[in-house]
């Protein structure tokens, strides 16, 4: 009595997790953190008129979502001055990045990402078979010329950026994403990760072109409009590229309530601009946290900031491990030489008394 | 300036879509469906629980929802009497039949599947390549020994098989179930669909032994308890194949809302058998209204009465569009010889009544 017959490429993938939960933490130490700053939640919520719609939609539970995700998609569509056809809403960037891999990455293909960069992606390109090819960051930002470079390189079909960047918070300005745009091979797609984009500065992101097949746009409901746990993230990109996620895709995988709570958020331009507000003057104060302990702030364009612990892995490390044991959720989600970091996501003034509260102490018994 | 170049197996899957969705009609038809009845949803919705929970957990949706589902899989072991280790918590049974798939199926690899069976189980096979070997229904049921028999031939890697059956409505009692588990041959996993399974008679599902690596149920919220709009479904299996899923899946990407909801729809057992007698009441309504018109209803083991429109596929066609037509959603999901059939959902007293006065009409204008 055997088990079933793994794909050669199934059995070849070892058994790891993109990131462990908070909520696996918090089992592990047999209570909840005090402050959740370590999954680049957006703690400020949801428009109170998104909370409504998916509290209304709830009774509609009852019902499948609409496949199409028409209404969601048209709205987007107009909010883009774009047409329809070319958005694809899916279950997150994480689920649409899984779908896109998988259109364009078989065995061998080669994939290009930055040393360090999103760890679902390259959990992905592994999970189809694809090899990574990564460059390392510039400084303390993904490195444009160098990704094109080695794209050009490797032959590669998928080439990830994220701007602005998790986990580093950097950015840059839209004429750096139209040169790695024309720089990238013919026949190589660009995917353009913008999750954190509309807390960036203007200038931020180029202009969309949904008519250039060489790039697709990544966008989601997950930070700015404070919906992670409803899973709605989408793609703008070529008609071409976009329907063939139709060929894959699981066409019934949208909740809900979550539709209804993503169409009523992005109507709610005020509180997009009050999240914004709550954002920046959070990333000061984790900034003005981290420079009263004597640590280094590094520049973000996103709902977290990532600070120099002022040492080395180990060090920020433990400095993570010391600030959950006192109750704060944080993460360390870099590699060398960026290790040295830690990550913070923003908060609401209590969550961030309670970092106050906690660095000193902390930090001194990580170095010791 | 070209595209992205696509994977060979993707340039040759069709751009099709397993179900259109009542939506997708209600838009072309300019006009909202009076009755609901053609996706096998549960109108008798949620228990207050889940619905009370899913409203409540809205306010957290900023988190994302737990990777692991560790309390809904916990409740969920605690339920069937198996191990945590067991359950795979999924968003519904299509996604998790997509990564069920892409772990067993690679291109060339056979698969058996009965000839009208689940549409979105073979839109899965092909779009990893796989090649489906279809037995036809035996009577009105799936036919356990021609599966059985197919996958020795074929050497399949994967059998599907529905019980109770969609869309027939069928089922098979439990031995005739054991009987497929022994007879699948070494090294090939069963499948086993138990979408419908509460509605079932005693003795439908045989009892679970997740030692078995043979075999993997799949079980769903979307059906009995009356949240398809949440999609959450699971798998009950070997740990060996339970844990394999890690290796591939959306991690994140189960809705927060929805694991909330199901969690406490699993407590609620007195609204589970109000929904089993709303059901059972709906079904003989259903059949008494098919007999009325001088139909004949099939025998029932799920929340879909499927009914003999007496004629061929072309008829059952036209009586579906008449339907529409008069603002009834039913559908007719059947390859011949069963597309001589419609397939309705059960609906509340009101919905049925708008039924029984629009099939007279609808049935005569479609014998025209």
């Amino acid at each position: 009595m055997t088990g079933p017959r793994f794909t050669p490429l199934i059995d070849s993938l070892p058994a790891t997790v993109p990131f462990v939960g908070p909520e696996t933490q918090e089992r592990a130490r047999g209570r909840p953190f005090a402050a959740r700053l370590g999954a680049n939640e957006n703690v400020f919520g949801p428009s109170p008129l998104a909370l409504a719609a998916m509290r209304d939609a709830a009774a509609e539970v009852w019902m499948y979502g609409d496949p199409e995700s028409h209404d969601l998609r048209h709205a987007l569509a107009r909010h883009h001055g774009v047409d329809a056809g070319n958005i694809m809403v899916g279950e997150g960037i994480d689920g649409l990045l899984g779908y896109l891999v998988r259109l364009v990455v078989g065995p061998g293909d080669p994939v290009v990402t930055s040393d360090g960069a999103y760890p679902t992606f390259n959990f992905h390109v592994a999970g189809h078979g694809g090899v990574l090819h990564k460059v390392p960051y510039r400084g303390d930002r993904e490195d444009p010329e160098a990704l094109a470079r080695r794209a050009r390189e490797a032959g590669a079909k998928l080439v990830y950026f994220a701007n602005p960047d998790n986990p580093m918070g950097s950015w840059h300005e839209a004429a750096d994403v139209r040169r790695l745009i024309e720089a990238v091979p013919e026949g190589c797609l660009l995917a353009l990760d913008e999750a954190y984009v509309e807390f960036a500065p203007e200038g931020t992101a180029p202009k969309l072109d949904p008519s250039d097949p060489r790039v697709v746009r990544l966008r989601t409901f997950s930070k700015a409009y404070g919906m992670a746990g409803a899973r709605v993230g989408y793609a703008i990109g070529h008609a071409g590229l976009i329907g063939a996620f139709d060929k894959i895709r699981n066409h019934f995988g949208m909740c809900r309530m979550s539709q209804a709570g993503a169409l009523a958020a992005l109507s709610d331009h005020a509180h997009l601009a009050a999240t914004r507000d709550n954002v920046a003057a959070a990333r000061a104060e984790i900034a003005r946290i981290a420079r009263a302990n004597g640590l280094a702030p590094l520049p973000s364009a996103t709902n977290f900031v990532t600070i120099d612990a002022g040492g080395d892995g180990a060090l920020a490390r433990r400095l993570v491990s010391e600030l959950a044991g006192r109750g704060i959720f944080v993460r360390m989600p870099f590699v060398a030489p960026h290790d040295r970091c830690i990550r913070v996501s923003c908060g609401r003034p209590g969550d961030l008394a309670l970092l106050a509260a906690a660095l000193p102490d902390a930090l001194a018994a990580a170095r010791r």
